[in-house]
């Protein structure tokens, strides 16, 4: 049978989602948990792969396999061989026709940053950090131009395996709360995929934009060039979240965790 | 001249604010970076010390020196040489009648709990974590009795080295986020001062209270034995946050910092 689990995790310590021969990701983790819990070796697909430092509020992996238990027992029992930085949120038995990457509509992220002229202490590695202050209209005007179907080549990293760079942003949201000077800002972003790298790129963008170094049109000159070096430089792993991919409700996916409305 | 500094920092790797022999504490590292900074030896007091696994978000603390500073030099100087996980917020030149101990009006703090049936992981060792459902009417009916001047013997450490008992609760507020079984919730504790592990002793309580394995008017029971046997165990220490004190307005010490607000 196949079965699906949403997985929270704090990436601060780990290299990564992806398996290496380090052991030190979070799929390791993940996998040889599932290994105890089974005894038996389980290879996991995940709905998005995570950089090095960058957390995921809702990741969602699937994998096939005869241990046949009940969703929550599934839960409890992976969530006793994890780390304390790992967690199964829940877990369902799906149709075998259920695809945790393919089957994905669109995919969301959040980036949590602070700005301050003092770098963050209590949040460390978990939050970005601008100290120069930040305009709020002109970022969410550069953002608008994101938004729709782009060729985002300019935000894309060297080792991008995607096959396409073409890719739908539905929406880029900025909040922000707090006063000027020290305050926290949220942006999150949703589309169909992402490029490797892309929402971190696209951070540093609209950072340029919004602390007056660039005019928030020179997105669409960077966004035409389809050229990386166009770009602003990639920005920190330390603030970004993946919130989770969307599906059909016909699969009965949770939608979210309770972490998601905590973020600030 | 007389400084006063705010401090923030993640408890989660130290051994507590107070110095100590093995130097793992935030004190520890704060002088270390005070000595970098002037080059001479200084000693700080503090408004409130913290325990292991405690955070800060605005410890307040004092000392003497002869350096002669503008106060945004000593923040970027000393912080130039502190973990990353501890910060200085402010600093200030106080009068020498300023004490950051004895000034102090009041102390504030913060409980912040996962209701899950999941333990907490992206928030790991940042938030104090229960599965059983609490019931909000019951904790604040039970926070309310509480409030006032009482003899807090019942929530006191054995290793308390304060002269009285005696201490007058401002308030409790309790608010929560979330969905049942699944939600966020805040405990926020202003006092004239706190005994040794008194918080986490009260929140012991309010949460036997809270999922229905006592009533609210046993608190009342709890506190008239003044014998902390009375009580329920000491909680978590990793959803704990001294929010900082206050002062009367004439010496101008800020209120509080950003990270106040994101806190769950």
């Amino acid at each position: 049978m196949r079965i699906a689990l949403g997985i929270s995790y704090n990436g601060t310590a780990y290299e990564g989602w992806q398996s290496q021969l380090s052991r030190l990701t979070i799929q390791d983790k993940l996998e040889a948990a599932l290994a105890k819990f089974t005894q038996s070796k389980i290879s996991t697909l995940c709905a998005g792969r995570t950089d090095s430092g960058v957390h995921g509020l809702m990741q969602v992996v699937h994998f096939d396999t005869d241990t046949d238990r009940e969703a929550n027992s599934w839960v409890r029992g992976v969530n006793a061989s994890l780390p304390t930085d790992i967690a199964v949120q829940w877990a369902k038995i799906v149709p075998s026709t259920f695809h945790c990457r393919a089957s994905a509509l669109t995919r969301r992220y959040a980036y949590v940053l602070l700005e301050s002229a003092v770098r963050p202490s209590v949040e460390a590695n978990r939050v970005g950090w601008v100290y120069r202050p930040l305009d709020e209209a002109r970022m969410k005007s550069a953002a608008a131009l994101l938004v729709g179907e782009h060729d985002f080549s300019s935000f894309r990293a060297a080792a991008c395996q995607a096959l396409s760079p073409i890719k739908t942003m539905k929406r880029i949201d900025i909040l922000c709360r707090g006063e000027p000077q020290q305050r926290y800002w949220r942006f999150e972003f949703e589309a169909n995929a992402f490029l490797h790298h892309m929402i971190r790129n696209i951070m540093g963008c609209l950072l340029m934009v919004g602390d007056g170094r660039q005019s928030p049109k020179w997105i669409l000159d960077v966004l035409a060039k389809r050229d990386r070096d166009a770009a602003a430089p990639t920005f920190s792993p330390d603030g970004l979240y993946f919130l989770g991919p969307t599906y059909s409700p016909e699969w009965g996916i949770p939608d979210r965790t309770a972490a998601f409305d905590w973020l600030p």
